[in-house]
């Protein structure tokens, strides 16, 4: 079947059900980040295979919206079919929410499978299309019937994720869970998100690329835990050790019924934004539901003492990596082609000499002269290019270790450095600084803080279209909520342990792009009559480059900070390195 | 009748009404910020005079809750009574909703006036409460009943508001509002927020301690625009002038009835955040109301080329003002025996000598040594003190011209200042300057600005409890939505044209506390490849003081800021003093 049949198939599917449009999104059943090829629905439909997009089909029309990230690829890949796109961001371009308001009448039915949108999205949704009279049928998954060569569900082997990395067992994990869910009145708790599952669980596995997890759901009951997962993924001594830890398994198909036949008397906490609508309409009616974001979240974000202890091992090994990476590049000329693509497996080799190295913990983005301009490039066979003697050369890429997620990002001069390159990585390294030296009261928010990053940027009449930074996960997701820092007004403190990055950039487009990026952990500073304060501490060992600072743009204080990072990044690094890159990296951390 | 036996009569009245609780709000059917006496319902009941607070009377409890700043007062104006306090903000202690949540059975229900609460808050109320089955009567007026020697109702004189000082005609605003009525599809508008009121029809009255409105309601329907007020406060001359422009009055309490009789199939457009719950359920359910802010709001927001040309002037004659008051608080002693108290008058007489100048626009605070020390501190009889010759004293002070609203606060030593003075003093003057001279892009919120005043006191730990700055409207209340500088995160851009104040601070309890505010203008700086950027212009002449400033911490842009602003202030102000004034000036604004 074409992408011009398979719409046809369905139009033909919603005529008999009488459905005047079908949403098909780039969603799993669990929220995730990353989908697995299974739930890649939308991809299947329309061509497209970016990582998010929204298609929409009715008698009429065929739509699809995609963000400006995918605008050229989308239309390329849409383009020998009925689908149009819509540029998700452009002026005047409606929401497909919208689009789908105007162009329905009043009576119509949306179709869509609610096992792709959160409870929240579904609710909104609803109370959207009332005004209308147009109503919600999330029980319609033509696409299950139609996708006959559909890849099957993952199925690596889950592990467990030992103690001594995790810092806390499961079952203080779930205790300190279910203490939450009796301050909220909750006997029950369904868990959906996937890093939330392996969090709790102290379970790992390879089911989602980059993201160690496992698919499955979690129930917890007043005296039970239960795991719904594939069988074959849990070995016997796997499954033993869950048991002992009072964790049944069920098969992952059965979470359904399971809500269905709850004791009616029990209350049911449920994360709404974290869970699908599916999951969310199966609970009877009868069960009291508590919406509530899941207690895992908040216990997660913040780190414990042996996953801190982890992580400055985990900065060093990473840092090596890094450097070694750097050295290395610094020694290729053009003449020895190395390409985007071909350097960041040269980054994996690094990595992988480094103890308990796991994984890639996203696809490297690896980025040269203009490529580098665009904040979201991921270099592919297509776009791949050479590595030359002069230019900006971006690379943000980071590790899974059994000791930690990293993530890292320097951007460096392939040869002498332009002016303007100059001040623009010293702009946005001082906003890096303003972060990474601030100090701030413990009712502090990320959206209070990523200003800081951007200050010295926007006085230039420069800013960047993303966020200053992202929690990060330990052993798990590199985007991990609920904490960011980020214009976007999150109402999360940012509480002591918590990790996150320190990203800020600038973007000039078809020229270069600059983006400085260091790991962050949330210190105690100190306790004074104004209340505790709290700090930032870095995550990450890795020197900047001196060649691209202009020292007369930086305060004194802000000089001392660079040199006395450069000297602890030697101090850290350097015993991990073979002497000639040693030497190199004490040559790169002389004092400015 | 004393509290305990008003407490005993609304007792019994309850009773008689099956009512199991009654909140008696400090707020008027306006939304005011300021509440005239009339409806000071709150304090007749407690005996509690602060501008802030609610009581709560069951059969058995009779709670008063109030903030931080009224501890002390509100303990002791009710401790003869029945009434216990609730300090609001200290760990542990409820809300008041929470505490009647608890306190209430299942099947109970709370009486409250809707008039005196916004049907946003009525409508979280019930939500709220109807989780444990509790049931609102919003009618229930006890105290109208019980309150026989109240105060009428305001009645000052209305008067027009001259295009010359607002610079659009109330057709031309009324033009604009239907419009953005149309674009959302009502054919109706309800208006009830004074300001709101006075700024659409160039209407100004004096019926609100400093706050120069008009006590009225506003409906706007497709072919009429319908005041109501009381007739007796609009002479012949302006009813003429208001209907000449279309604008028919009605008597104030016909509002309600007004709103029931609207035809049923017109669409009202109501902001339920400023609409008390009253008028909203007196509208029929057959009308479809539209929730969306007052269109007013917004456009009242952005001052007009008119309005900020007038601005400029109202600068000079407030910096007249205050320069002059500053110069005269210098030859004052701890012999002359100025107060607190007295220096107020002296600073209004030095106001009132100016052109065009009408009131002040908030009670004015000035505040020695520790007293400063509290930033919402206001003199009274009670607490006045004698201004001597060492310490810090603090003016934080406004006037309402025709020409326009000023807010300025200036903090000044009395004697040599103490090094822990001079470094706080600078580093809230750096948050000032740094959100002074701050670039931005059109997309930002106020939430966003909010940290650059902080910054710099966070890094040696400090911080203040307060925003850094406050919309500001035109010759009406200091206090003006939507836009504001603060933690708190607004989802208002900050748009061409708005007036702010920039008032960070620092208090150190029982020592004092530093306020430094100016008002600022959002102006278009430049528009780039990374899109427009904004600027802010000062609106406030006053020198700041070179012997708090301790010049080794300023970067040489700082100096620069404060010796640039500091020529500026003279060349403004000094035309307007007298030689030994402008002399004075002279000396204190040498370059740094």
């Amino acid at each position: 079947m074409n992408t011009n049949e398979k719409i046809e198939r369905i139009r033909q599917l919603m005529k008999e059900k009488n459905i005047a449009a079908v949403i098909v999104p780039s969603d799993d059943p669990h929220g995730s980040e990353y989908v697995a090829e299974h739930w890649q629905a939308r991809k299947w439909l329309t061509g497209f295979s970016g990582s998010a997009g929204t298609a929409v089909i009715t008698q009429k029309d065929a739509k699809l919206w995609a963000d400006f990230r995918y605008y050229i690829q989308a239309e390329s890949q849409i383009q020998n079919s009925l689908f149009e796109l819509f540029k998700m961001g452009e002026p005047k371009v409606p929401t497909f929410q919208k689009w789908l308001k105007d162009t329905l009448k009043p009576g119509d039915a949306i179709g869509l499978d609610g096992s792709l949108f959160s409870a929240a999205n579904i609710k909104k949704f609803k109370s959207a299309f009332k005004t209308k009279d147009i109503s919600l049928d999330t029980n319609i998954n033509f696409i299950d019937d139609l996708w006959v060569d559909r890849q099957e569900l993952p199925k690596s082997q889950a592990f467990s994720f030992s103690v001594k990395y995790a810092g806390k067992t499961r079952v203080e994990k779930i205790q300190e869970i279910r203490e939450k869910m009796i301050s909220l009145g909750a006997s029950y708790h369904l868990m959906a998100k996937l890093d939330d599952i392996a969090w709790t669980l102290n379970l790992r596995g390879d089911d989602v690329h980059t993201n160690p997890v496992n698919i499955s759901y979690l129930l917890i009951e007043p005296e039970k835990i239960n795991l719904f997962i594939n069988a074959k993924k849990v070995d016997q001594n796997l499954e033993d050790e869950l048991k002992k830890d009072g964790v049944q398994l069920f098969d992952y198909s059965n979470i359904y019924s399971s809500l269905s036949t709850i004791d009616k008397k029990e209350t049911i906490l449920i994360d709404p934004e974290n869970t699908n609508f599916k999951l969310y309409s199966s609970v009877n009616k009868e069960n009291k539901i508590i919406e509530k974001p899941n207690p895992a979240i908040g216990l997660k974000a913040i780190k414990n003492d042996t996953e801190i202890e982890h992580l400055y091992d985990t900065a060093v090994k990473d840092g090596i990596a890094v450097v070694n990476f750097l050295y290395w590049m610094e020694q290729q000329t053009a003449a020895d082609k190395v390409t985007e693509v071909s350097s960041a497996d040269k980054l994996s080799e690094f990595r992988k000499a480094q103890d308990d190295f796991v994984d890639d913990s996203f696809d490297p983005i690896m980025a040269y002269q203009d490529h580098s301009a665009m904040c979201h490039y991921s270099a592919s066979k297509e776009t791949d290019v050479v590595i030359g003697d002069s230019g900006l050369f971006l690379s943000d890429t980071g590790g899974n270790y059994l000791t930690g997620t990293t993530d890292i990002t320097r951007t460096i001069s392939r040869g002498v450095p332009l002016k303007e390159e100059i001040k623009d990585y010293t702009l946005v390294l001082k906003g890096h600084m303003a972060v990474a030296f601030s100090l701030f009261p413990q009712s502090a928010k990320g959206y209070q803080i990523d200003a800081l990053a951007r200050q010295y940027l926007w006085n230039e009449g420069m800013d960047f279209g993303h966020g200053t930074g992202h929690g990060v996960g330990f052993f798990l997701c590199v985007h991990e909520g609920p904490a960011r820092i980020s214009p976007f007004p999150v109402d999360i403190k940012l509480k002591k342990g918590m990790l996150l990055t320190n990203e800020p950039g600038v973007y000039r487009e078809g020229k270069y792009g600059i983006r400085l990026e260091n790991m962050i952990l949330v210190e105690e500073a100190f306790e004074n009559e104004f209340g505790t304060f709290l700090k930032f501490d870095n995550m990450t060992y890795c020197h900047f480059e001196n060649d691209l600072i202009d020292k007369t743009l930086l305060t004194q204080k802000e000089i001392d900070w660079v040199n006395d990072y450069h000297t602890m990044v030697y101090e850290k690094v350097s015993p991990g390195l073979e002497a000639a890159v040693a030497e190199w990296l004490k040559k790169k951390t002389i004092p400015l």
